[in-house]
């Protein structure tokens, strides 16, 4: 394969949002493809990811990563193809995993890449369900969870990228599984792609009521990713020593009024637990996750949808459309076919 | 001993307070002093309790414990004397403890009774320090809050009936400890009697900045009685993998406002823990929690204030007084005296 020459797109942040992001606040720039240095590798992306979290990097709060900053590249995670390399663990036509960014050509240090383990098929499940969200749903239920057998868990954001998975490890623990989401599509996946028990459409159907019928002998564990109105209606039907994961809060990264008054009164009624994870705490565990999902995946234990957008001129539009929850299952953006 | 004869008086719900109680809420009565059945004994108060539990108790909303019902004796731990038993365990003159509420005269099931270890002096010891209020201190500090020797641990409430031990625990158990309370006796007595390494006296100190230099690599456990605007300065500064202890919300107990919104995210950003517990679900465990409080009180590592009030008709001012923070140490109504 020729090394590639000539320019590399990038879509960058233009500006920081106030409550929703708008296509204005990013620009599509060309630059050079860059030169990899010493130790360092040329990738070439393939794929590149719309995430939650990529919410908050637009932001200047103080949160638990830096902010990318205005001109910068915004960051993702990718899947890509080593062009050139300047380190012995890569080789041209390798396919890689890496914090690529939003770009279709990427330098980056040897030691922040990862291969793709060739049994995955497609390697993009590296993106997903054998990758991050499929890591997040694991530890994230698994560990600060801790379901049980018999077990009564609610998912919010049950078709989006961890909560599918979220649902399917409950299941495969024993569970009655209970998700919500928006639209009679989505509900539709989660029983019949998915396995839950339940699907709730916060959109079409009476929250509470539903919930009520849903979980007789009250909610065990909570896998949380959206917070919010649906959350306060799942914190009023708690079981006792009930677990409240808290993922994500995607219902509000974009509010500007106040949250949701939570009043920690319910834990001690409940003596409940509500914890809050990320998953790169679990990085020195990513193989035992990894070995398990891609053998789940394999034997079709673990059921899964890729929601693709093509180009990535339009990494904008399909990360406001997930912000929107237009997204059935892990978003992600072609940039570019395999040489 | 002659059995007593007479009347007994009893302190009664007369109605359910909106906001903060008023004494008008209580009502003191007569009524002939009851005679024990088959198994039952007959105890005469001595001592009894005004706890922050029993606002709780004078509400109808849905709750832990079943409400006090207008006109029924108030709930309280109390300490008193048997005057006639029906049932082996119990001869007259012992010292008891029970669930034996604001009045003069209770009669209650053996089985209900627990008799108070004789080692401890004065007997009052098992109303707080080696009773319930140090239990809850145990198991919320030990068990919810996990402390581990360096760990910074702020108690809110803490000079209060359970903060006042937890520090103490907290100094046992290695740690930095910082206390927040309200006015400079009880500072003082943080600090010089009970050992806080930093006393903040939310009255007069600028909370935020005070704990900014009192915490300098964050908050690892916070113990929180209170809720409320100065939980939300504590949660401003946890360190990662924090914990906080939900043992009460002293402040929002008759706040008729919303509550502080409590934002979750806070929970991702610093992987923190947020858990109620009650202290009934650690019942088995009395005994363990009991032998080792006893102790370090005899060898005067855990030190202890009494805040007495005398006369059963001063029970209701007693009891709101405490929640108006009016108390140094465990808020107490001496009934009678020993026969």
């Amino acid at each position: 394969m020729a090394v590639q020459v000539g320019t590399s797109r990038a879509v960058t942040l233009a500006a920081r949002p106030t409550g929703f992001p708008s296509e204005s606040d990013f620009a599509l720039v060309e630059q050079p493809v860059p030169e990899p240095g010493p130790g360092e590798v040329l990738v070439r992306v393939l794929w590149t990811s719309v995430d939650p979290y990529q919410r908050g990097r637009m932001s200047s709060a103080r949160s638990y990563a830096r902010p990318v900053e205005i001109g910068e590249v915004m960051t993702a995670q990718a899947l890509g193809e080593v062009v050139e390399s300047n380190d012995g663990r890569f080789a041209p036509g390798d396919l890689v995993l890496g914090q690529l960014g939003w770009q279709d050509y990427a330098v980056e240090r040897a030691g922040a890449l990862r291969a793709v383990p060739p049994v995955l098929d497609p390697p993009t499940l590296a993106l997903h369900a054998v990758g991050g969200t499929g890591f997040t749903a694991y530890f994230g239920l698994l560990e600060v969870g801790r379901p049980k057998p018999g077990d009564t868990v609610v998912v919010s954001g049950a078709a989006g990228a961890v909560g599918h998975m979220v649902g399917q490890l409950a299941k495969l623990a024993g569970c009655h599984v209970v998700g919500i989401s928006g639209g009679p599509e989505k509900a539709r996946d989660l029983t019949d792609l998915y396995g839950y028990d339940v699907a709730i459409d916060y959109k079409n159907d009476d929250v509470r009521a539903a919930l009520k019928e849903a979980c007789p002998r009250g909610v065990d564990v909570y896998f949380d990713n959206v917070g919010g109105e649906i959350s306060t209606a799942v914190h009023a039907r708690l079981a006792l020593h009930a677990r409240i994961v808290i993922c994500g809060q995607v219902s509000q990264y974009n509010a500007e009024g106040p949250a949701p008054t939570f009043d920690p009164r319910a834990l001690i009624v409940f003596r409940a637990r509500m914890e809050g994870f990320l998953i790169n705490d679990y990085a020195h565990r990513f193989d035992e996750a990894g070995v398990r999902l891609a053998q789940w995946v394999a034997e079709g234990k673990i059921r899964w949808r890729e929601h693709v957008t093509d180009g990535l001129e339009n990494a904008p539009a399909a990360f406001i459309g997930m912000l929107n929850g237009e997204n059935r299952g892990k978003a992600l953006v072609r940039v570019a076919s395999r040489a």
